[in-house]
């Protein structure tokens, strides 16, 4: 096992340094009841312009990109080399928590800070970036920022209009960005080497397992369909068991099997059933009709694909035994990010000196590293909140966690930067 | 198997007279684009007035009694004897079909008409009563007709609202009737020796059956509950399937519990969840409550009693076995209505001689004969209607089927009023 570079005692100040940024930032929001921090905002420019006093004081040079994300970079023993990048989000969900996001943000510029104290280069530059938005909170469309840098914008977006009917464009100008000039946020694939976020897990499994830190394997496809089991509605008093057509029983038969199927097929797999509607619903109607939603996600596309194609059969199959109809549309795919490999051994390596042992598991949420796997290689390095809960003001992470995260994140980076 | 007395031909011809009343009833709405008739309307007086016409003409004396019930006598052999008192009701719900009720007050007057044509007597009164009041579509409390006959009225109800505000008292004075004289609606129970009841089955079962009449064995008793499984929210993609403490899922597994045990307990219970919602339903969160309506029927209050039992106690069970709570709340429950055994037999009979064979089942929905039966003993006939469809305009009936009933039902009271 390898000697950890960062101190208990530096990791320790550094955390609490995270984490009273990390409150700094929870203030600079739309409301005053609650943090809501959207793409192209006024709080967007303020809490930039924080993020680069910061950066500037861990010895970055700063900038703020074409499309509002705020960049430093500490440059590389040979100026001009590739870097690492390091980031993730400052954008927040309507009544957020204060650590999604900007957790990755504020610790990376801990491990650079750190670097700094002791006038360290390496082989290669360490960057960092806040995305503008990775949320969509604003406009509804997801990961803007990071798809400025690997340069894969559509063209709709910037007539993309918020709640208000500003479209993006008229957002970018008002905070005196130049939709014309979005391209020149993209980054030459030679220019980064790899990228790495950490993140708050926004799941149980490192408190389940009793550990602060986490390597992601992947971050989960997933598949959205809305389905629908149609039957014939009938009197609840008269109509005898074995001749309905109840869609509510059929649903409920499919849902069970869901469940454990996706239970017994692979425990990276997950399955939900979240929305269930009863047509005419009704305390004394047999249902004829119900509506309901399938989210299905996993880490691998081929097992999730196999799930679902198994899911469906026997929707079709318990349909057909009980004379109803089933059907299904699918209105929303992402596709599984795996995470590199290498990146994946050095964090785990890096885990395994701070923690003792390492873990892996895939994310069940999206982050920014689906985009910029597109172009560069992604590691991720998940830190336990409590209970999992995320996207709400009691979200949480302890300081000593953070402490052992900064001290991962310096080892991984300080491995990898070698180039 | 003793012979009809009433030809096919002459039963045909009463049938279409009945199919023509029934039409001549359904144009007595208080809107022309469906039928809605309630009690204490101008239309009910209408309606009582074109019944009453009908009675006479089949030698009936007639009177409208205390609570707006249209009432006819065809007097005995020997006058001032008991009556066989044959019924159903004239009120409709909204948007109505034009049997559910109006079928028994028609077919009834169609036996007597037999009688009279043949100036027959029989040892016991024919009495007919068309109720004023079953549904409670209007007052929202039910068989006000029937339970004005039993004296079972509660002191409370005569200042019961309409949706206008408009009380019982106050819709009573405005046909000319007076609450203060409702009692007098009560008939003596030496009056009567029995109830009879023709209605249309409003359930598939004689259509499965291939068959037009079955005698009703009892009138369902039945249960409503609001359930509830509190479980925990959670994100549908971080929260691994093992660590899921999932509402629907539970549910489901209930529902399909539901199915399955009613289905194996008694074939004439049946159960039903009609109405169920997720919380917070959204595509991508485990639902943490799900609140689900459950309604159970049966002829037999034990047996309804046991079923219930066994359901809530594996509701229990799986909430336990999951992580969860379950909680159900009874809010309605009314007690199952035996029909008379010799009544049964008498209408079995009946149907034996018209129709070759006789069938038995129960009522899953609720009749004026449920009130009757707390004063004297009830029978009950059902004619088949088209797929079950009842409380809706598409409600069907076919003449021949009609035809059949008014035979059996002349057979069943000339056997039954020998007295």
């Amino acid at each position: 096992m390898s000697v950890s570079l960062m101190s208990a005692c530096e990791a320790q100040s550094a955390a609490a340094r995270v984490m009273a940024r990390c409150d700094a930032l929870a203030a600079i929001s739309e409301s005053t009841d609650g943090l809501t921090r959207v793409y192209l905002s006024p709080e967007q420019l303020r809490a930039n312009a924080r993020v680069a006093e910061w950066m500037q004081a861990a010895g970055m040079t700063t900038w703020q990109d074409a499309v509002g994300n705020i960049c430093g970079r500490y440059e590389s023993a040979a100026p001009g080399a590739a870097a690492l990048l390091l980031g993730s989000h400052l954008d927040t969900v309507r009544n957020a928590g204060r650590y999604d996001g900007m957790l990755g943000v504020l610790s990376a510029i801990e491990t650079v800070q750190w670097l700094h104290d002791r006038q360290m280069r390496l082989p290669l530059a360490i960057e960092i970036v806040g995305f503008g938005d990775e949320e969509g909170t604003r406009f509804g469309i997801t990961l803007l920022g990071s798809r400025g840098l690997t340069g894969s914008w559509p063209q709709s977006w910037v007539t993309h209009p918020d709640g208000n009917g500003i479209t993006v464009a008229e957002a970018m100008q008002d905070v005196g960005l130049d939709a014309a000039q979005i391209a020149q946020a993209a980054r030459a694939v030679e220019d980064i080497a790899a990228y790495l976020e950490l993140h708050i897990e926004q799941g149980p499994c490192l408190e389940q397992a009793d550990l602060a830190l986490g390597v992601v394997t992947a971050i989960n496809g997933a598949r959205r369909l809305n389905c629908c089991f149609t039957g014939e509605a009938g009197h609840a008093g008269t109509v005898p068991m074995t001749h309905r057509k109840d869609a509510l029983t059929a649903a409920a038969e499919w849902m069970l099997f869901v469940e454990q199927t996706t239970r017994e097929h692979d425990p990276q797999l997950v399955a939900t059933v979240g929305t269930l509607s009863c047509l005419p619903g009704a305390v004394n109607v047999i249902p004829g009709e119900v509506q309901l939603s399938l989210d299905v996600r996993g880490p691998q596309d081929e097992a999730l694909e196999r799930l679902l194609s198994a899911l469906l059969t026997q929707a079709e199959a318990i349909a057909l035994r009980r004379g109803l109809r089933f059907s299904a549309h699918e209105y929303y795919r992402i596709a599984a990010t795996t995470c590199d490999i290498r990146l994946q051994q050095a964090l785990s390596h890096a885990v395994e000196t701070v923690q003792g042992r390492s873990i892996s598991l895939p994310s069940g949420a999206g982050h920014d590293a689906i985009a910029m796997a597109e172009r560069w290689p992604v590691g991720m390095l998940f830190v336990r909140n409590h209970r999992g809960i995320s996207h709400h003001p009691a979200e949480s992470v302890q300081a000593a966690d953070v402490a052992l995260g900064v001290r991962a994140w310096l080892q991984a980076i300080c491995a990898l930067a070698q180039g």
